[in-house]
């Protein structure tokens, strides 16, 4: 069973008619019943809980982490962040939506701006697939449509992908790389560019089996890396060939590193 | 003529008789004497001065960043490491040299903890080339050595680089990416491993090659993007194709997006 | 249950007496031992057989085909090698062992020259995991050793690898990226370094522990892509957005395009 | 000076009355005239010319190989494949424009499909920048069209390119990544799509400015590798390391390796 932790802002579905009529429950409820199932536990967590819902325990508990996040970017706590970012590293998986591409973890996995151009206007989104038989894209056709979605233009400011599933076409003239995978420590990350908050997105069929797909991509199921930022001296008698010490030294027998 | 400017933490050099002797005018003048010549100038720049001597007209006038630090990592302001972040995702080049791998730009621009394993036993190092006729390889042979280093052993806590140019092979047992290339925004961004120091490393004549490939490498002749962060919004009269507004919205026209 | 082909070349399990006595039943039946069980089936096809067993029946009944070949890699038929990499490119995973980095299907799918330095000394070989927690590592300590292995030397001439996931340590000074992943069309790829014939590697429980991670890892569960190299002509009014036909045309309607 | 040589297939603009009116020189040497200047002497080959212009002496002399072919794809002589191939790997840069998607050495280069989806309408293109101040994008807006094109779509049977410079969009409904940057061996490799033989696409300013930005981008100043497939044997006494020879052998004393 992969324990999936759908994360969700929740703070546009409380201020907005529009967006509280669409997702009655919230965002992260409806993300959260679509991944559900087939093997896969979906449970939610949201920013006004404690921690943001991120405890410790509650990351050591989570096989893929999916976030949503808009509005309350800033708000997030720079200590989860990090502790986010510690979970990737050590083998949680994560997939961030939509607007999270500036959502403070995304950002801080990435190393780069993650900025591009956009414009909400109800237009009509084309996602093409760019790798055939990827496993984020079981089941769907070389193309799939939305009819009312923002637009987000390129340039993206991402590193170069490990590999781009999705490109998206734009009624309004312009193309984005909509499905890109990274790895980031034992961690695989992807971004999934639909799911804007005025849209029904998370409604769509072939939105469901993407988000379940990419769930079932970025489990590891290897035991989580207990000290992912360790950095261990190896002591010269410890060495894998026999090694004669020589030379100056700053460090004392034992000292940690400097970090 | 591209400019270099050397940054150096400059500790070492001040607390330890074995590391003055061998960089009497410090580590940062060495590296810089290297790699000065042949269209680079190279200035230097140190953490005790203000704004670490990396205020913003430095490093507008800054082609290419060379980072060395240790012992003070935890030292430098995270003002300054937003600075250089945004530099380089302007344009800005960075080499970062051996321990810099704990650097907190360095961890900025990669996303991942960084980390390795160590051991200061004055042993071997054989670096071998894995992308022949690479630029920053120009007139190296396939391997060269150094007789006095550190190691540094994997895993390293890396993203997969953009090319792997050097691996290294240490008389104790272990290997080490030693020179990898990214792309950072429209920043290159080298890491190079060797210079330990209580080691001769930086007066080698394969590493000065090196460290003069890599500043040409990573200079980025275009001009510097003014804001490399922005995220314009594309009104719907400014669309490239003719656009009529539709659905529900939840900005207002001409607001800022959140971030 | 996921369908290995274990490809052998069988030359000089026939020709050396050394050979014959370490692998008495060839060295494809020693490594489909390694790898059958826990959901895995494993069969073997030998170059002597009629089409060197690799029909188009079975590659259609292959999930990953596993290549060892060394002597006689001039000896495989054109024909054979363009219908594995069509078989990849539909889905078919690819494992390539040792001496097959000069293999036809192999040199085919990288598009480079594949070549490293080599030598035959019976010297030690320590592999390190550079990618932690990569499934083909899982149950896999940080490093391992070959008491005795042929030496591969860098630079090995592949194309910059998805991930490097193994770096190798030799005794006489050289190293090697001994476990590289691509992807060619929906297929999987991965090279991986150790399998001497005159030395017992294929008898290691670590190196079975790699065969086994890399054929689960190269297995796509997808169908199969029917034509993998067709080029789908799109009419005109079968655009997904209506489109009007302009301008003067070299292609005739319904005409194949060129290749 | 670099030195270009631009190979055009020279069919169409023979055999087609459309093609001879844009091209009245022929598509290379529109090509080339675009090409040459500040700093780059451009030459033409042709197919009809003996060995295709491509002798070995004129590739020794090139230092970036740009070609448009088409409807010939198949009378191009395999050697004529391998030779260029083997300069690629030894250092040459190639440029594959438009069609060449499909032509022998792209194909011979990538190791996969090179396949596409296409239509031949006249559609608006609309060229977005993806990797914002990339070298080959020099001088180009985040955006330029062109108003006559032939359609290309994904998904694109291309492995993970090194940089995806340009993704167009087209009047359509399609994607595709239009500009992508490969290494094979030391040699640099950029496919760029716009160009059909029926458009003045190759008389557009931006496109020139592209083509050489790409041809700057892609020389390699190193002097060529000599063998560039050449796997050396390392004798025992020749180990950077010293190393005594054990275990059974099977290669003799100074033989070469099986490929």
């Amino acid at each position: 069973m992969i324990r999936a932790t759908i994360w969700g802002e929740n703070v546009h579905e409380k201020e907005s008619d529009i967006v509280a009529e669409i997702y009655p429950n919230g965002m992260h409820s409806c993300i959260a019943d679509a991944i559900r199932g087939d093997g896969i536990e979906a449970i939610t967590a949201t920013m006004d809980q404690p921690e943001h819902g991120l405890t410790e325990a509650r990351l050591a508990e989570t096989d893929v982490l999916v976030w949503w996040g808009h509005k309350a970017h800033g708000d997030v706590d720079d200590r989860i962040v990090e502790r986010v970012a510690e979970a990737v590293w050590s083998g949680m998986g994560a997939i961030f939506l939509h607007s999270a591409h500036f959502s403070k973890p995304f950002k801080r996995l990435m190393g780069t701006p993650c900025n591009l151009s956009w414009r909400e206007a109800g237009e009509r989104e084309r996602l093409w697939l760019t790798s055939r038989n990827h496993p984020i894209a079981a089941g769907l056709p070389d193309s799939f449509e939305l009819e009312y979605e923002e637009m987000y233009g390129e340039p993206f400011g991402i590193p170069e992908p490990m590999e781009t599933v999705f490109i998206s076409w734009f009624q309004g003239g312009e193309v984005f790389r909509s499905g890109v995978t990274y790895k980031r420590g034992a961690g695989n990350v992807f971004y999934f560019r639909p799911g804007h908050e005025t849209y029904p997105t998370y409604h769509d069929g072939n939105v469901h089996r993407v988000l379940q797909n990419a769930v079932r991509w970025a489990y590891n199921p290897a035991a989580r890396i207990a000290q992912p930022t360790h950095a261990p001296n190896v002591p010269v008698d410890s060495a894998p060939e026999p090694l004669e010490e020589r030379g100056p030294k700053l460090h004392k027998p034992g000292e940690e590193g400097y970090r």
